[in-house]
């Protein structure tokens, strides 16, 4: 499948490596390619330069938004939340039409300090807010309550023994996000229901932030035991 | 140990006949215990009335709040969210000082439809503000995170292989709340932290409720694989 992944920060890399690892047709998205790979230093998080990361995955190239959501079947939004309406703008709502975009962003806001808190939360949700911006495009949200390295390695963890979340209004698109979250090793897959079910995972987000915390790790997952 | 539940609902009724089972000695507390034993027929949510509860647990008296809490050692606010500081201001704030708040509830809100959404949230919760009303308490939040079958016998699902949290800001109640979860038989409780740390366990619930929906039974826990 072609995918464009958008963002360039660790989870944008982590699932563009592991989906191209997969066989499928990935190019990363970003605002502009020239100042993306111009970045020599870390960033505030400490992530190394993308130009790194790029030497050792020539095979996935960098584009434009507008240029990587073009040509692609499946569109990931892996931009950090607060960017996420804004990245897909860019990309261009003639170029998200009819396609999956699979939303793995948390609506982080830091401006009032550390933890973050959501924004929007309870009453709506990120996913719902792209939804509702690009009613042409097949949302589904996913993977934002784990960390980058559990996305695309569950079985690394307690032997793979833990659960995903999907939310969505396309039976199609939840089928097809689920069928590529099982190539990556997910075995628990809960579909919550409608887009508006995102909120539900969304707001996992200040507990998982705890936990972060309280375990000295962010290598953990929720498992639903039922 | 001498334990006030404030609240006559399904919560209330189910620790204090558990805790009454372990040994402990139990009252539950109400506004108005003849206007709780006058009631005849089940409320909105089908939960038979006090009455009939009680004619099977005449060992444990129903008290007002102020006198339940007066005479315990240990506080649980097992009232519906939006009920609880007002239950707690009626037990009074002398009844409390001191004493170990051991707080289950969540700050769930109707009033805009099905389901309902967090208030406060986000920026807040239900524990940080009994705390504030009542600084000379000592408030745990606890058990929010699953329904009251499995606060007392965590054991009858997946082997009681899933976990619990506590939030609060005095190590020592904690270590007595820990006591008591394990005693019902709770074997992974997870400290998140301070008192703040309650609003991660909260917002838990938008998730829990859609899961409530997805799975088709409340019968489920998180289990926090590390």
């Amino acid at each position: 499948m072609k995918i464009a992944v958008l963002g360039t920060g660790t989870v944008g890399r982590t699932l563009a490596g592991a989906l191209s690892a997969l066989g499928h047709e990935v190019v990363v998205g970003t605002r502009d390619p020239q100042e993306t790979f111009a970045r020599s230093t870390p960033n505030a998080m400490g992530t190394p330069p993308f130009s790194e990361w790029h030497a050792a995955n020539q095979h996935i190239a960098l584009e434009t938004f507008v240029d990587a959501a073009a040509a692609a079947e499946l569109v990931v939004n892996a931009t950090n939340g607060a960017g996420a309406l804004s990245a897909l703008s860019a990309a261009g709502s003639a170029n998200l039409s009819g396609k999956v975009v699979m939303d793995v962003s948390n609506p982080l806001d830091s401006s009032q300090g550390m933890p973050p808190v959501l924004n929007p939360v309870n009453t709506d949700s990120n996913a719902e807010r792209i939804q509702r911006a690009f009613p042409e495009a097949r949302v589904v949200k996913t993977l934002n309550t784990m960390n980058a390295g559990l996305m695309v390695d569950p079985g690394r963890l307690g032997g793979g023994d833990h659960s995903v979340f999907v939310s969505g209004d396309d039976a199609d698109a939840k089928n097809t996000v689920t069928e590529l979250l099982r190539s990556l090793g997910h075995r628990d897959v809960i579909d919550l229901g409608d887009i508006t079910t995102a909120r539900g995972a969304e707001m996992m987000l200040p507990v998982w932030l705890r936990l972060w915390s309280a375990l000295g790790t962010p290598d953990f997952n929720f498992k639903i035991v039922r």
